[in-house]
Parts: C-alpha cells; structure tokens; sequence
C-alpha cells in the first residue's frame, strides 16, 4: 500500500484533531509535528505514537520524507507557512482563513498553485453527511433551479475577549465558513452583500468594531438570493442548518442531535440538544476532508477545496465587512 | 344570551368563508350580504340561510338591526366603505390592506377612531395556533430578549396574470401579513427594511414592476434584527414558519401538516405535503379573529388587531417597496 | 336543500358534543334532545337553539319528524333504547358499546337490520385524518400485504373508581376501540387474542378485576399478526398511535399536537403535550362521522360502522377478558 | 501508556470489523489473527498492519504476550475456544450467543468465571447512543417505574437458506439481541413469554420450522410488561427502536439516519431511508464495546457485559422458541 508521509505544523486544537484522526489512517504516516509551545504536546504526540516533535517547522518543510503538511498555526502565521512549503515541495492542507488579507492570501494561493503543490483549505463543513447531501440534491437537479438560500449559524458560546480581539471580526472567523458554503450549495459566485449588524450578546463585540449578530443578504451571479443569520451565542448550542428553495423543489436540513431519545413528561415532550460544538457536529466531516485530501495525493488529482474557493470566500467575508461599516449593499466584482 | 347581527359587504371567497364561520356561532346573527355581482352568490347564500342579500351595501349600512359590518370587497372600495360605515354608526371587520395608498388608509382608520367605532383588521394569521404559541413564548419571557427574527412565507402558486395587475405588489400584497407577524412577535416596530427581490419564477411579475421572490432585511427598535423571505410559488405548498433566537432560548415552529402518517419504502421515508394554502393552514385562525371581533362588540373591549396595527404594516410594506426599487435600505420614521 | 332531523338521547358529555356539532350542519334540524337529569341540560340546549327538552326519551321517539336519533345514554340503557327506535322507524347512531352481553348487542343489532334502519356505531376513530390515511395507505397497497400491526392506544389519566366499576373492564371499554381500529385497518378478522395485564397505575382496578395496562398479541385470518398496548394513564397526554408493517413499505403515524412550536434552551429542545384527550384528538372526527351518518340517510347509502362492526368487536373484547383470565391464547370463531 | 495485546480468533466481517476498530485505539496492539480459512484475510490483515496471521488459533492460545481474546468464529465453534482460551489464562471477548445449547453455554461460561477470566459477550446494541440514552432515563428515575416495554427490531433483509438453516432460529439468531435489551432497559429479569410467529416474508423460513415474523409478549419480575415485535425483512431498512412507558414518564427512540435532509416536493415531503443495517447504525456501539473490555481489562474492572448477561438472554430466546411450538406462554424460572 502506498502511504502518505505528513507533517503537521501547529499542535492546537485543530492540529491535534487532524494529527489523531490521521493516525487512523492505513494511508498515512504521521511522522511529525511542531509547535513552538513543543512541551506542552510532548506527552499527547507520543502516546499517539509520533516520532518527531519539535519547536520549529522548518524541520518539517526540510524532511525529505514528508510528502505533506497541514498548517494549523494562528491564522497570522500562516501565509508565509505556505509559502515556504510550497517551495520545499510539500503538499499544502491550510486552516482557514489563509491571511487576514486579501493580498497576502492572494500571494501564497499563487505561489502554491504556481509551484504546481496541491493546496486544500479547511473548509470542512463541506464534507458534513448532511451538506453533502443538500449539494447532491442541487447538483442532481432534484430540486430545480435555485431561487433562495437560507443558511443558520450560530455558535453556543462567543469566544474569549482575546481570541475576538484578534479574530479578525466575525466575518472572516466565522461566517467565512457560511460563505464558502454559499458558493458550495449554489455553484455560482456571490455578487452582492448587505448586512445587518449588531452586538446584543455582549458589549465586548463593539469596543473591537465588531458584532455578535449578523443577517446577511446575499445575491448570486445566477440570480438566486440568500441570507445568512448569524449569532456568536446560541444558548441552545451549536446550530447549522440550511435551506434551498428551488424551481423542483425545497431540501433543508436540521441539526444533528446526538441521539433520537424523546422524553414525554406531564409538562411537555423533550429532546437533548444538538451536538455541543463544531468538534462534535464535524467530527466525520473532519476525518473526511483529510481523507480526500491524502487521496488527491495518492491518486494526483484535484483537492476538493482549492486556493481559488479559499480566495472567494475571503472576497465576500471583506465586503460584508465593508457593508457593516457603510451601511449600505456592497458589490462584488467577478473573479479574474 | 346576547347576540351581534352582522352584515357582511363582498360575498366572494373570503366574505363566504367568513360567513359560514359566523354562523356557527351562537352568539352571531348573519343578517344580510352584498355582492355586486349578487347573483351569483345567491344559492349559496339561501343554502346556508342568509336573509337578506343585496347588490347595494348602503341597504346594509341602512339597516339599523345591524351592529357590525365585514368588508370583504376588492381593496380600492375599502376605504370609502370604511368612512361610510363609521360614519351610519356600524363596528367593523376590514379585510387587509386597508388601501394601496398610505394616506387613504389613515384618513379611513383616523374617521372610525374619531366616530369610536371598534375597527378590527383581518391579520388573520396572529390567531394561528403556532403563532399564538410563538408569542406567548416571548411574552412570558421563555427566550428572554430577541435577538433574531426569521419569518418563512411562501405561496404554493402564483396568482393570476389578472390579479398581479390590481395586487399593489408582494409588498402590500403578501409580505404585509409578514410585516404585521414580525411586529406582532417582536412587540417591536421596524425601524429599517432592505429588500432584495427578483423575478425568478415568472417574468409576468416583472411586467408589474413586480418581484416573486425576496429577502427582506429588517432592524427593529429593540436593536433585534430580521429576515424575511417570501416566494409566490414554494411547489411543495404553503409554507409559513417562523423562528425567534432569544437570549434565553430560541422557538421555531415548523408548517402544519394534514396528518402525521410517515410512509416507509425501499426508496425512503414520505410524508404529504403541508396544508395547501391559506384557506386549510388558517381554517381555525379565520374562526378565532372573527370570535375575537364579536366578543369585543359584546365586552366593548378592544379588538386584537386594530386601524394603527394595519396602518403600520402598510408603512413597512411602501418602505420595502422602495428599498427594491431604490437598491438601498430604507429608514421607517417612529409611529406618531 | 334536503334536511334530517335529529333526536338526542342521552345529554352528557358525548351527546353535548354531537348536538353541537350537528347544529353547525346547514342540512340539519336538531329537534329534541333528552335526558333524565333533565334540568341539568335546560340552559345549554336552549343557548344553542335546541326546540325540544324532556327527560322522556319516547316523546322523541313518537315524534315523527324525527328521522333519526343518536344514542347517547348509559350503556346499560343502549339495546332496549335501540331496539324501541328501530321500532319506532328511526335510523339510530349509537355510542359503542351496543351493551355490556354480545347476546344483547346482538339482539339489538339483528332488529335494526330486521326493520331496514340505518345503524351507525360510535367508533369516531375511524374517521380520524391519520388513520384515514393508514387505512388509504392499505387499500390503494401502498405498503403491500400487512404483516405486523401496532396499535398504542394510552388514556392521560384513569376514569373515576364509579366509572370503573360501571365499565365493563378495560377491553370493552376502552380497548374496544383499539379491535375496531384493527379490524378497519387491516381488513381482515382477529382469529385469535392473548392478552398480558396488570394492575400498575392503581390497585384500584383490582378491586374489580381489571387491568390498567396491557399488551394484547391477535392473529388476523389473513396470517397478519398485531399487537396493542394499552394503559389507563399516560402521564404526557392521550397517546393514539398505530403503525404497519406491509410486504412494500411501512407506515406509521404520531399523535396530533396542539402547535408545532419547539422550543431551544440550555437544558434541551422542548415541545407541547400531545392534544390532551379524545375530545381535543377527535374533534374534527367527531364531526365527520357524523356528517357520513347524515349523507348515508340522505343519500340511501350504507352507512360507514354498522352493526356488524359493533359485533365484531365486542366478540373480539370478550375474547380478552377470557385471555386475561385464563392466561392463554383464546381463539375466536369465524363470523357466520 | 499501559497496552493490550489481542488475538481475534475469527476473520469473517465480525472479526475484521473488531480488529479493524482495535487499530485505532492507541492502548491495543492487534498482534494476531486465526482463521481456518487463512488465505482470504492475508491481503486485509497485512494492509492494516496486523503482524501474525494464521489458521490456527492455539498459536494465539499459545502466545504468552497475548492479553485476551476476540471469538469471533462460527456459533458452533464458541464453547471449546471459550473454555480452551479461559484455561490458556486469556481474558475473552465472545461473539453472541455462546452457544446453541444452553448446557454449553453454561460450562463454557462458568469455566471464565472460575478461572477468574474476564469474559464479555458482544451485545453490541447496549453500548448504541440511543440505548444508553434510553437506559440512563430509566436508571435516573425520570420516567418513574416502568410499566411497559415495546421494542421494534427489524432487519432490511433475511438472511441466505444456507445462514438460515445453521442460525438456530430467529430467536437465538435474532431476537436474543432484543431479549438483552430488555433485561439492560429494564433492569428486572423476565418472567414469562408468549410468541406468536409467523413465515410470512418466505417460506424457506418454514423449510427449518423457524418464522420471519414475530410479536413476543413478555413478563418481567418487576411486574412490568413488554412487546417486541421482530421481522427478517423491513423494506425500507434497519429499524431498531425502542419505547418505555413508566410512571412519571416515557422516552422512545427513533433509528439513526444517514442525514437530517427533508426534500420538499410537489408529491410530498421526503427523507432518505434510515441506515441501512447494523454495521452502519452499530460503528460506534461496536468501538464503544470494545473500549469498554479493554478498559476493563487495564483498570481490573467488571465488564459491562457479562457471562451471566449471555445466558439470561439465551434462556428467553430458548423459551421462546417452545411457546411459538406449544402456542402458549413459558414460565422463565428465576436464575439461581
């Protein structure tokens, strides 16, 4: 069996998430991974059996062995991470955003795509069982011609004073993802964005110019609108849904729950609540775009979410901000 | 018991149905109806045991046995029916809209007020049973304060060519039951609408400088945002939904169904369609507000849904029209 | 248009809620109603437009503008009432049971038929928009040939002990209605019965020799086995639930809901009861089966529960009270 | 960390599966494999990295480094590899049931117990999310003292003639799976069982004296009652749903589903069908089971699903068989 030799660059969260489920992988050798806070992850890599772990990444991008790297540092890190991997020849998975700026994503996506390195950003909510199965039903022509797009994301809990404070706003830590879904149910780009804005859930969004509540009017090239409802804090949990109405038909989704018990008592009837948080709700969907990323290694092909979606969804994530500040619909130019 | 004799003005679809509502109350006489057109609802009338019925409303508005009218005639004859019959001393029960125009509209609301007159207006679908549910869920508090409001209201079929014509557009058409719900919910008034509309269904709407699709962005003055989204034509049938993101809990009602048969095959799992239109989702609404008319005239208490309630969704529905022809988010002045 | 006019007999709850309901048929005439507790019934009859109050049942039967009648009375009262009305020349609408003794129900029965009267049984459930759906489902083979039927039939809280003491039992009380619904939605005859019972809920129903919860296994003479499961007190509510298992697909249904709000909140996803009791689940049944006992005499058409259905399933509630008693399967006879 | 060494004895789907998921815990080394039909699994155990593989299970009896067990062989072939792994001083995973004889089963059983092994028995449906919801209900007392148990259990499509002839009949081969559930929802041992049964789906199910359809009314010493109703062919899939009704409340579980998307069309609403067999609903209950051995074995802890457990549900199962034979309920007598 042919196997993937990977490095993983950052041992957050995310890059632990990565690293575990790659480990399950029959396809792949996680050989190592870096961090420049190394001894915190010391213990958890080598109980999970890696080799190699390190405070600098360059040891990574200098092993001949890896064949790929997945960069899960802070955001602002990572475009010369990618760009430095390209040139030593790895294959690219980015966490998403890849920049803060457009200019500067726009830089390491051409260096990658220039250098002929696959690049797969992290927009893993495409892989999820149910938006799968909205884009099937879109892309079969079950449902018609797309007229309205409705998309709910919501957070259970807002994040950290500090983390929002270099979050870069709303727009691009969180409803970036609701933007590339856009793209990704459609199948046509965004040409214009109006958005409603405003912090209702804590005060702590306004002294950094940004909101914790967002409606979002979108309207696609194709014709089609949308609108996106965004909320730092769904006390309920985490909430991903979507809906398309279409010229053959609707298809919307629920939440996922983590089990079917309903409990019916003398005051009503109840359900747990939706899986906590992204961790939970994605977990397949997490193991999934790793997976189809070692295989557009293994078998060459195309990634399945390139540098040029990662770029997109950047572009209306900016003007959404834009519209926020000047109150006004903002339009979108076409892609070159 | 106490009994209210009711005349009612117009005898097509909704006139009748309301009719025969009111005469299976026990508390209700149905005296007399007019109809220009009063050979045609002549059998129907006789078999459901109406009186008198006229081609002239003045012999209703003449007759001093009655103690209320229904104004169930086209919208441009409402408002001098309205002043007429404040004016012979009538309550009345006034269909939606009130007028076309803004300011016909008030001088009719402004004329019962002065005469004292109970003037309800048929927003039939606050007295729906999920709506209903909807708003005591915030009025006592259950979701804390809005925050998000999302408002789902879509036809099953588009109107006639005919009737598109004389309609006064979706906003003052359509979207007006969804203007009166979204103020009704939020117990707040809309301070700002941005609409984004397209003729996506049919070009005969663009024909009327009209739209069969849109999504309309609302501010309220509780700082709460919205969203509403309207389409003439959902091909799976009626489809009225809200949702309500609270800081204390979230509510979302989903349509009524005929029945709750779940069929299981090889090919999936089938459930019908919701109910097909207005006239079955809202059967028992239609009952309520008329039950709700009478009890007012028999408590002299206050009608639910009043001439500033109708006078307000109209300011709302001009407002989004604007917005659509404008391109730009409209402000909505606060109520005098 | 033909009217039928119509003798209540019996002014309790039930026979309340016909005559209510049948003064709201614009082709009938409710005449007369009666009931030895007389004066108890004075204020509502006369409210609701009733001509006629006695507490002698035979005035109604002597009158001969009297069509036809509803039996509403004690069950101890129903086959000589029956057996009188039929002599009398009325189509007769009866409450189930015929009576406590299948010898007496089936007297009555066979005297109806004998003179040419219309005979409809109470078994509202019939007519019940879910289960008009599963029986369509069956009939037009949708689900193919049934294998399995599960019928949940649950009462939110137990009757009062005098009640118990005067019902018969729970099989012919209140499962009575559960053979019905299998006959109806199976089309085909129980051949055999074992019932497994206990006194859980009150040891009252002990003191009389019955049970409060059961589960009842039948064979159907098509090969179709089934099961019910009975309890006298299903805290969340009236539970009246069916489903089959065909050769072709499955159907089930749920119970009917007053809303379909749901409700989100930090501890879980909340709903409403079930609608409380039969009164709440059935009204729009009660109505219907009704208007088909109207339409059946107007039209000279069949009616939709005859006698014959009546017999069948107090055989069949016998038959279980002979299982629970002797702790074995009994068989039952084929229909001569 | 602390590691186990397993051998899986048995490399059929079951076995792969287990060894497969055994991979991906980081505590496990899956040293070996035995299957007498050795040559098939060479490709798959060296692909997941699985170092001995051979047709011989006492080399895994033999091998001191090895911990414990997986027996995962034909039924037939369980006891003799129980007893011998037990006294080769290996901790033992064993598929359901032990045996088709209760005899054997008991020697086998009580061998592990003697010789102080520890022995799991592989109800994997205890460890479902759904069922472990449903039995912390129970266990926490929200739904009170259970009064009646109904369990659907369905499989999506019998098994090959060949499989039927050697399964042991539906109730060893199937139903014990709902037998252990009953006894784990429950918590109360059961007393009485009464079967009706069927060959309505095939009759090679008849060929063997065995059925396909079947409704299995039980006893419990609790006084409780219960209902499991199984079929070898549900069209429309694996339905494996569970319902209780106790005193305070009832809590009832519906299948997992591959997503949560509704298609909305002009025929009707539409879902795809649930997942389509254990494999699919299981994955995580099958991870869980084995997580929960392996823990027991490193913590020296009871496992959660003893020898005991197996040969409670194996005296149902053997019970049930003979009152479908005698057409009459089965005393279970208590266990000693």
């Amino acid at each position: 069996m042919k196997k993937v030799t990977i490095g993983v660059i950052g041992a957050g969260r995310i890059g632990r998430l990565h690293a575990e489920n790659l480990k399950t992988f029959h396809n792949v050798v996680v050989k190592s991974i870096s961090d420049i806070f190394v001894t915190k992850a010391w213990n958890w890599a080598r109980d999970i059996g890696i080799e190699m772990i390190t405070d600098d990444y360059q040891q990574i991008l200098d092993d001949p062995e890896i064949d790929a790297v997945l960069i899960c540092s802070p955001t602002d890190t990572h475009p010369q991470i990618l760009i430095e991997a390209a040139e030593a020849g790895k294959h690219i998975f980015c966490e998403k955003p890849v920049s803060f700026s457009l200019t500067e994503s726009q830089q390491a996506v051409r260096k990658a795509v220039e250098l002929g390195r696959k690049l797969q950003v992290g927009f893993n909510r495409r892989f999820d069982h149910n938006f799968q199965r909205v884009r099937s039903m879109v892309e079969t022509n079950e449902i018609g011609v797309p007229h309205l797009l409705k998309i709910t994301s919501r957070d259970p809990e807002p994040p950290s004073d500090e983390y929002i404070a270099h979050s870069g706003g709303i727009f691009i830590d969180m409803s970036i993802h609701d933007f590339d879904m856009a793209r990704f149910l459609i199948g046509s780009e965004v040409v214009e964005v109006y958005v409603q804005g405003a912090a209702l859930i804590d005060p702590v969004f306004s002294k950094y110019d940004d909101v914790d509540t967002a409606i979002i009017s979108l309207k696609f090239a194709s014709g089609a609108l949308g609108v996106i409802d965004n909320s730092r804090k769904a006390i309920y949990g985490y909430d991903q849904r979507v809906e398309i109405l279409g010229s053959k038909g609707s298809v919307r989704i629920d939440n996922d729950y983590p089990n079917t018990a309903q409990l019916l008592t003398s005051t009503g009837v109840y359900q747990d609540k939706p899986k906590f948080f992204f961790l939970e709700r994605y977990r397949e969907a997490y193991r999934e775009e790793l997976r189809q990323f070692i295989s557009a290694i293994l078998d060459k092909q195309a990634v399945p979410v390139d540098g040029f979606d990662a770029l997109q969804a950047e572009v209306i994530a900016h003007a959404a901000k834009q519209s926020l500040q000047e109150g006004k619909p903002i339009s979108i130019p076409a892609p070159k």
